[in-house]
Parts: structure tokens; sequence; C-alpha cells
């Protein structure tokens, strides 16, 4: 087998994905939209771009690009049709199969969640149930857009009845947990064998995130704009490395062989110390783009230049020296 | 001609300026007032240091720096007469003369982004015409000391009156924008001929930025205090990255021979991902300063430490081997 | 003398502290809790862990670690006994013995940073003397859990009563500065005889500094959730460093022969940019673990990889090859 190409498409993390790819020594491969490819090209690290109209060209661009691993991020996951990615599409993709289907389902992932022993908020099924302040998000909704907060049942009713569509939209009513947020991200090797712990950032979302939001905003909101970088309190550290760890063992349980590469658990934690998972991406998510070439945690680990994007590209050549690409890929 | 030295004055970003001055092979020459020579002199980026009582003592030292190119920051244009500056002063300065008299203009700040093509907020020319809420900033006001906000016209009139000489106080009345504020910083190589995204900071300041504000606060200030690092959701850098283009054309166009070097706009982007420019910067921003050795995004373009110092220092050190100098340099 | 190796334990900046040791050349030795050193294991930093129920075992295993310098950090001095360390604990610790009983009492630690020239924020003895808005922080209190404001006397009055068993509790009483929060680090060296600056931060809190704690919150809390990097505006850089220095001098007059190592500086920063210093650390602080390997500050300074673990395993090092170490440990 000859060496493999590192693909993505440009949005979300590709920089980090191809700058990691190409400090491994793999060639790289960029599919972007018309218009932003100056602005990858920019960064010199695509050995070759490839410019469509729209990401689903890809189905088209197989033959073109059957010599590469395409490392799927957020916007993947946003822009493809499930169905079609699994069963019309043949070029190989980093990660677990069966892990896009369980994530495509909001329930399914509250399922996994509470399967890795993890304290989830609290969901309501209905506006009317709800008996304490929630945050209300839709299926798919991306980047925050459209999130919205309320601080009991009735405020919620009156939010929904004032939004056209919305009693129907599908989305999910979660406690809101008094406590600060914070986004760990992890590495689950299957040549290594290990969970390793990666960084810590936090959103930083419009408006909510102003300084002035206070003064300005009747209801907040949530546009994601960029991401923070944190270091966590060491304690807290060693305790959400294990409920990483405990995710990763009911991922074998429930979608066997369970989640390799990048995730990312979405958490909040209280006044007590208590830790609350509210979410969970089970790849690559863009806080980890702050981290390059390194986070505080994959340098003590590693003692050399290691961002999210090169732990991938290490992960895919550490399972071609030995023949095991078939085990991270699908 | 003899490879110059670098030289800057102690304030704002010299650390970073000297630092990447140094690690470009350039001798580098400090000059800072009496009583912070040693806080520079500890971090060994200084071959020489001259102790002045007053930054305009610089006048007088023409003959003795001959040798160098200066590099202006923040506090360059804050402590200096720009006529004097533009007729009495002969060592080579970084950058583009005529920005200069540009920006010290806030109405042809105005002019020139809008000539780029980005949005700004609206102005409001008297407190009697404002419909929304605003922030008012003093022409040549540093650090963000004294700025203040108002609801509405009613609330600006009042605060203008209870601020004693505020009424004919030259300012800014613009419009606030409900975002959360991003400032990316570029650098625009002549020599390369290309704009660079460079990074992303957000400011940090008092007491606005006080995890307690809303409790003690009766007007929120913006003193700066410091900056927090940013990464940028990278479809919003990808937009940013043509804003940044579009205003180095404009300014190609409108102050010929165009901007030269590091450049900031300073942003706000709203909950439907709308950018404004508020304000932009023609020089080295000390939101730059946290990136030291690299920002994430100077990293993957490199591949290697690059810091905006070391950014300047290497256009000088380029334009020095091609024999270009004088088109970086006025 | 045989070169010693590097000991902490399992907690606060444990991995700050042994991966500066390594890249130090020092052979590692962690002391951590049953159930926490998979965690530590992971990063690959320790050459030798030894695993306990309590810390206080540390007693009993003087003999097995007789060969290390400890490096003791935040969770070390509320584990142990002050007492018994000073008493019945033979192995080498870096630091000054003396500023340990300093340390432990906060009348002691206040008359320090005011014999430093430092200001600092009106402390109340009774809450009915409260004429200001004020921050309770309790004795010993780790990470800020139970902390709690009151704007004036009477809601402080209100708030002791409320809680079990406040009223006799002790604690401090402090003026709560309008401003903005930095937490400066330094590294006193005594065998190169200077004070360096190393990097400033900011604590993230639970639950106020919760997007949503406007919101949600009747009474925020201040339960350390982790930090975010910072970099300070230079003109306040210089007066930070400053005070830093000054600060060194009052440990030298008070605490002979003065703390050495790492040190931080609590302040608090006003919209006219007066420093407030309302609290200090005489080693290092968790602040400083985003800042692996580099912080801004110390890259400008030593051009190389230089965290704050690393800064201590180098100032070791230097003793030990000048034969000093006695004079940097008790």
């Amino acid at each position: 087998m000859k060496k493999p190409r590192i693909c993505t498409i440009g949005s979300h993390s590709a920089l980090n994905i191809l700058r990691g790819a190409m400090d491994e020594g793999f060639s790289t491969l960029l599919i972007c939209r018309k218009g932003t490819s100056s602005f990858y090209a920019s960064f010199g690290i695509c050995n070759e771009i490839i410019e469509v109209n729209h990401f689903n060209e890809i189905f088209n661009l197989q033959e073109q690009i059957a010599d590469s691993i395409i490392i799927p991020h957020g916007s993947f996951v946003a822009y493809y049709d499930l169905d079609r990615l699994l069963n019309e599409f043949d070029v190989p993709i980093f990660g677990n199969k069966n892990m896009l289907t369980w994530e495509s389902d909001r329930y399914k992932k509250s399922e996994l969640m509470r399967a890795a022993g993890l304290r989830i908020p609290k969901e309501f099924e209905k506006p009317e149930d709800v008996d304490r302040p929630v945050i209300v998000k839709h299926f798919g909704a991306h980047g925050g857009k459209g999130f919205y907060i309320a601080m009991d049942s009735e405020e919620l009713i009156e939010k929904i009845e004032s939004r056209p569509g919305e009693a129907e939209r599908p989305k999910i009513i979660q406690e809101l947990i008094r406590g600060t947020n914070i986004y760990p991200s992890f590495f689950h090797s299957v040549i290594r064998n290990r969970t390793e712990f990666f960084g810590v950032d936090r959103r930083y979302e419009s408006d909510v995130d102003s300084s002035l939001n206070v003064y300005l905003s009747e209801d907040p909101t949530f546009t994601i704009v960029g991401n923070y970088p944190l270091v966590l309190r060491e304690s807290l550290a060693v305790k959400v490395q294990k409920e990483g760890e405990q995710f990763i063992d009911a991922t074998k349980r429930l979608v066997p062989p369970g989640l390799n590469g990048a995730f990312c658990l979405e958490m909040c934690v209280d006044k007590n110390l208590n830790i609350f998972t509210f979410e969970f991406s089970g790849r690559i998510v863009a806080g980890t783009n702050f981290f390059i070439p390194h986070s505080p945690y994959s340098y003590i680990m590693w003692g050399e230049q290691m961002s999210m994007g090169r732990r991938i590209a290490r992960e895919i050549r550490d399972a071609f020296d030995v023949e095991r690409i078939d085990e991270i890929c699908f």
C-alpha cells in the first residue's frame, strides 16, 4: 500500500488538520468552496486544492481522491447526508463509521453519555414540564445560532409561541446548570491503546460573551465566534480524564469497536466542582485550533509540538507503519 | 549599505519588537524613559539602551541612532507631534508616512474603512441625533480611558452635561453593536506581495471585564489592562481575511503606495455573524504581544516561531537583502 | 553530592513541575493519591510514582525519598500541618522555610504586602464597620470555595447570620475593588540575583465567570475551575515588575534571607490603572500551568522553552553546579 494523502474539507479545523498532516510528512489535499481557496493557499499547507461549488461534489471526486484518507470535522457532519456518506462513498474516512449514526440522533447521544456514567443535565420533553432554568438547542443547529434560554416554563412557552415554527422544530430542552463551561478534548489511540488528555477551551459566543451583554441584551444569544484557551485546575483534570476514559469504554460497548481519534466532552462545572456533561463531539472540535503547535498538556505528554491535527496524522502514520489502517478508518 | 539596527521606544510592544529583531539577527536599540530601563534590560533583548526623560528627546538623538530603522507602535503615535515627526526627523521609520496623517484624523479613518467596503457602526454628529445605544470615544484617547456608553439620546446628553468640558471635547459618538469584539491582526508584506492573517485577541478592560462588573459598576469603563488570546471560527477567519485584503487595497488607492507592515481591524461580530469594523490601527497592536514566539495562525503559515515583532524584522531583512529598504520605510 | 531527584505531590501544578524537571535533565518522583496515578503516568514524566492513601504518608517515606528535593505548590501547604513539616521532615524542600510560617497567617501576609509598599484593599475587623462593597474569604479556604460578596454592612450581617457557624469562622473581610483581576507570576533567583517577570493569568471561577451568571445567580461564587492566560499592557507590566521587586525586598527584611523561587501577586487594576494587591502566594501558582512550554515573557527573556516548572529546575541545576543548594532549600 502506498502512503495515503491526508484530505479534508475547507472549514472548521482544516488549517489544524493539514498543518498537522504536513508536520507528519504527509502530502495534503484540500477540498474547498470557491472563494475560499486563496485563504487556505496563503498558509502554504495544501499540496493540492480542489475547488467546488458545494461540498456535496465530493461524491463525484472519489476517483480523484481515492489515494487519500479523509479527516472529518464538525462541518463535515453538518454538510453531508449521513446515508449517502455511509452508502455511496468509498474513500477511507478516519474514525468509526457507527459513531456517525449515533451522533446524528440526540437521544442516542444522551444514552451514550448516560451509559458512560456521566452526569448529564435533566432534559424535558414538553415545555410545560419545565421546573427550572433551561436552554433550548435545535437538532443539527450549527454553531449555537438560535439557541435561547428561559428561566421557567411560562417564559419558555411564551418564547416558543413568539418564534414562528418553533413549536414543531426538533429541539432539546435542557436544564441550565449554574456553573462555568469547559470543553476538554481528548484523543483515543487504538494503536497505542490509550485515551490522551489533550487540552481545554471555552467558547466565545455572540452576544452572550460581549463585555456589554448585560447592558444591551434582553435575551442572550449563543452564536460561536471563536474560542478561548484554558488550563484546568489539576484535581479537576484528573476527574475529567477519568470521565473521558469512561466515555470511550461506553462507546466500546454500545458502538463497537468504539470511538477512535479526537473527541470532546462539553461540560459545565458548578460551584461544588460537580461536573455535568451536556453534549459531546465524536471528532476534532474547533477549540483545539488554538493549540497549534501544541497545548500545555500535549507538550507535557509529548515533549514536542503536538497539535490535534498532528496527533491525528501521527496515529495514521503509526497505523500505516504496522499495517493497521483498516482499524482506524472506515 | 550597512545592515541597520532595529530601534523602538520602550512601551506598548517594545519587548515584542526587540525580541523579534534579535531572533532575525539584528542588533537592537531601545529608547526608554528613566525608571523603566531595568525592566527592559532584565529581558536581555537590548544591545543598547538610551534613557530619556521624555520620548521627545528622540529628536536630539538623531545622529546617535542614524544607523537604525525605527519601528513605530501605538505609543509612538501617542507621544509624538505628527508635524514634527514628518518634518524634523530623518531616521528611517518602518511603514508608510502618509498613513500617519490619515490615522491622526478620525473622519479620514472612517472614510478609509468605508472605502474598503467594511461595514462600520453608525456615527452620530450630535447627541440629540442619537437613536440607539452608543459608545463615546475621545479623539486621541489613550487605552480606552474615559470612554463611556449611553443607551439613548437622553442618557447621553445627561452624561455629557455631567462631565466638565465634555461638550467641547473632540469625540466620536458611535453606535454600540450587540456582539462580541475581535481584534484580528495582519501583516501586509510589500516584499512578498501578500496580506498575511496573523492572529486574534480581545481586550481585557477595567472595569467592564471584571467578573463582578454587573454587581459593582453603575457605568462600565474601558481602560485597557491587557489582552486575551483567541482563535476564530474558521469560516469567520476566511471573511475577516478578505476584509483585511480589501482594507489594504483601499490604502493603495487612497494612501499610495498603501499600508505596509502590521495592522489590526477592530471588529464586533453580532449573533448573525455580521462583522462590523469600528476602528483600525495601522501598525503593530499590543494584542499581538501574547503571540510570542508565535500565534496558532503564524505557526500554521511559517512552521516556525513567528511573532509579529519577528515578522516585521523578517520583512526588513528580506528588503535589505534585495535592496528595497526604501520601499518599506520613510 | 549526587544530583538530586525532583519530587512533588500529585496535584495543583505537578505536571508543570515534573515536565520542567525532566526538561532540565532531572530524574523525577511523584507522590500521588490512589486513583490518580494513571492520570500522571499517562504523561510519561514520572521516573517513579509512589501511591499513598493520604499525602500525610510522606512523613513515613522520608528514607525512600531522601535523595530528592521537594517542590512545594499550593496543595502542599493545604495538605500539611505546618509544625510537623518544619519539625519532623528532613528531606530538602525548595524555598524559604520561614515564608511558610508567615504565609500561614493572614495578618502577617497583609503586613508583608504593606511593608513592600503595595497598595492593598481595606480590611474590616467587624461586619458592622463595613462601609463599602466587600468580599469575604475564609482562612485556609481552598480554591475560592465559599467566598462571598456583600454590598454593604447590612447585607454582610444578613449573610453571616444565614450561614451556620459563619460568625465564628476565621475570615478576612476585604474591600472589593472595582476593577479587573490580574495574577502576575515572578521567579526570584538567588543564584542569578534577580526577580524575573514570568507571566500573567486570570482565574476562571464557578459560577461568577459563567457567561450566564447574571441571569442565573443571585449570589456569585468563586470556586476556581481553571485559568485564562493574559498579556499585560506593557506600561502596566513595568509597574507590576517594580512591585514584584519591592515585595522581594520586603521579604529580605522581614523574612530573611527572603523569598526565593516562584511567587505570585494577586492584583486588581481599576479604571485609573491603580494597582491593588489583595493576596500573594509564595510559591508556584496554578495559573502558570498554561504557560507550558513557555509564556510570552519567558520566551522573550530566555529565547527558549522556559515554563515555571522548568525555571525552578534550572535554578536547582544552577545551584547544584556551584554547590549552593543549601541556599535555596531548607
